[in-house]
C-alpha cells in the first residue's frame, strides 16, 4: 500500500488512543475520518480539528471508502465490528489495531477475514491514567515502544506498512514480535506491573498514607488507576502468561521474604546486587 | 535551643543526604562543619562551598563546639559513634539523625546517652539512585516528607527544633509519629515497595527487556537499583513490621492471582475500582 497521504484514513474507537493517532497522523496531513459511540466526542474532535470526518454509526460509505482502519476498541467489541461490518470493507483494505493482547484476538480476527482485505495486529504501548478524545496527545507515543505482531497469514508488505505507520506515529522504538512473545512479554512488562499496583492500594486501608510516602510508593501504584473494564477483559484473555509472570514474581518475592525472616542477609544482598545490576543495564539505554 | 544561624551546626557521614543537609543549611547561613570517612569527600566539599570545615577524624573540638550534630550513618555505625565519641558532646547539644528505621535505634542511643545532651530522631523521606556527597542536592527535600520519632524521653523543646529543622530544609510536610508507627509505615510505603522492585528485576532473565516495556515497569523497578548494605541492614532491623507488610500485600496479590485463575472477573474488577478510588484520593493531594 504505502503510507502517503493521499489514503484515506478510518479511525474505530476515538478514545485516548484513536485520538491520539488521528492528532499524529492528521498533522502529518493524512485525511482522518472516525466512528465512535458517542457524538459529544465525535464533536469535540471535529471542534478541535482532530478529524476530518465523523460518525456515530458505522455508515457503509465512510468504511468502504478507507484504506487503512484502526481499530481502538475493546476486545471482544473488535472481534463483534468485524463479524457485523466487514461486508462494507473496501477490497484491499489494511487493518490494524491497538489491542493490549494478541494470541486470544490475532487469529481469530484472521480466520474470520474477508480473503480481499488483510488485518496486521500492533501494540503502541503508550497510555496515561485518564480516558478519551479530550485527553488525547500525539505525545504519548515519543520514547515509547510499537510491537508488530505479524502471524504467517500476513504479507511484508502489510508488516512494513504497519511498522511505517509506528515511525509516523512517533514512537522511539518499533519492533516485530509474534504473537505468543508478545503477549508473554506484555504479560511480564504491563500485566504484571498493573497486578502489583492494584494490590498494593488495596492492601492497605491505613490512614493519611500520603502524608508519609516518598517517591517510591508514588511510583509503584501510578498505574493503580485503572479502568477495571478493560484491564479484566485484557487480563482473562492473557490468563496463562499473566498466571506465569506472577508465579515468576512471586517466586521472587518469597525468597526474599524466607531470607528476611530468618535473618539470611547474604541472600538478600546478593538478589539486591542482581537487581541493581540489571536495572542499571536497564537505564542505560 | 532555637535554630539560628549563630548555632553551630555538625554533619557526622557526608553522603548524598548529608551532603544535601549541608548544602540547603549553609545556604540558610548556619556555620556547617563535616566528619566523614573519606578525605576526598571532605576536598570536594570544602571547593564547592558545601561547608565550612570538614576532617575525617572525629576530632573533640570539632565535636565539642557543635550545638545541633546530624547523624547520616548507617544505623550499626550510629551506635557505635555514640558509645565511642559521646563524652566529647558539647553539654545540651541537640543531636538527630536521618536513620531509615527508628524503632531499633532510637531508644537505643537514648538509653546510653549522656544525659545533658538530647537526641531527637527524624527521618528525611527523600533520597536519589546515586550516592556520594557529590550527587548532593537540596531539591530532593522539595515535594518530600519529613517525620519526626520522638520518644517520652524528648522534650517538647526538641521535638519543636527537629520541625523546624525540617521546614528549613525544604520539606514539604513535616510530621510527627511514634518510633513504632514510623516503622509500621516505613515498612510499607518504602521497605515494601523496595522488595517488590528487586523481585521484579530479579524473577525475569529475559532478553531485551527495554526494547518492549511501557513506563509501567520503568516506574515499578525504579528503586530497584539499591545499596545491598544499607538496605539489607535496614530490613532486618525491621524485620517485624515488614514481614508484615509483605504478607498484607501478599494476601491481596494472591486473590487477584486466585481471580484470575478461576476466571472470577467481579472479584478483580472490584479489586481495580477500590485500586483505582484509593490512588484517585491519593493523586488530590
Amino acid at each position: 500500500m504505502m503510507l502517503d497521504t493521499s489514503k484515506n484514513i478510518l479511525i474505530v474507537g476515538l478514545g485516548l488512543i484513536g485520538g491520539s493517532y488521528a492528532k499524529a497522523l492528521r498533522k502529518l496531513g493524512f485525511k482522518i475520518s472516525a466512528i465512535t459511540l458517542d457524538r459529544e466526542d465525535i464533536d469535540y474532535a471535529l471542534e478541535n480539528g482532530i478529524i476530518d470526518f465523523g460518525c456515530t454509526e458505522p455508515d457503509p460509505k465512510v468504511i468502504g471508502r478507507a484504506e487503512l482502519i484502526i481499530f481502538a476498541l475493546y476486545p471482544h467489541v473488535f472481534v463483534e465490528w468485524i463479524d457485523k461490518y466487514q461486508s462494507y470493507l473496501k477490497p484491499g483494505a489494511l487493518l490494524t489495531d491497538v489491542t493490549g493482547v494478541k494470541g486470544a484476538i490475532v487469529e481469530k480476527i484472521q480466520a474470520m477475514l474477508r480473503p480481499d482485505v488483510e488485518f496486521i495486529a500492533a501494540h503502541p504501548m503508550a497510555g496515561r491514567e485518564v480516558y478519551g478524545v479530550k485527553n488525547s496527545d500525539e505525545r504519548i507515543f515519543h520514547g515509547a515502544n510499537y510491537i508488530v505482531t505479524p502471524t504467517s497469514r500476513n504479507t511484508d508488505a502489510a508488516v512494513e506498512d504497519c511498522l511505517e505507520l509506528g515511525r509516523l506515529l512517533g514512537f522511539s522504538h518499533v519492533s516485530v514480535l509474534t504473537p505468543e512473545k508478545h503477549d508473554e512479554m506484555i504479560g511480564f512488562v504491563s500485566q504484571l506491573t498493573h497486578c502489583i499496583a492494584v494490590s498494593l492500594m488495596t492492601c492497605y486501608d491505613g490512614e493519611k498514607l500520603q502524608d508519609y510516602t516518598g517517591d517510591s510508593f508514588r511510583d509503584l501504584t501510578r498505574i493503580a488507576r485503572i479502568n477495571d473494564d478493560m484491564w479484566s477483559e485484557l487480563f482473562l484473555l492473557n490468563r496463562d502468561a499473566l498466571l506465569d509472570s506472577m508465579d515468576k514474581f512471586l517466586a521472587e518475592f518469597m525468597k526474599l521474604r524466607a531470607s528476611l525472616e530468618s535473618g539470611d542477609r547474604e541472600t538478600m544482598r546478593t538478589m539486591m546486587r542482581v537487581s541493581t545490576e540489571r536495572r542499571a543495564l536497564f537505564d542505560k539505554k
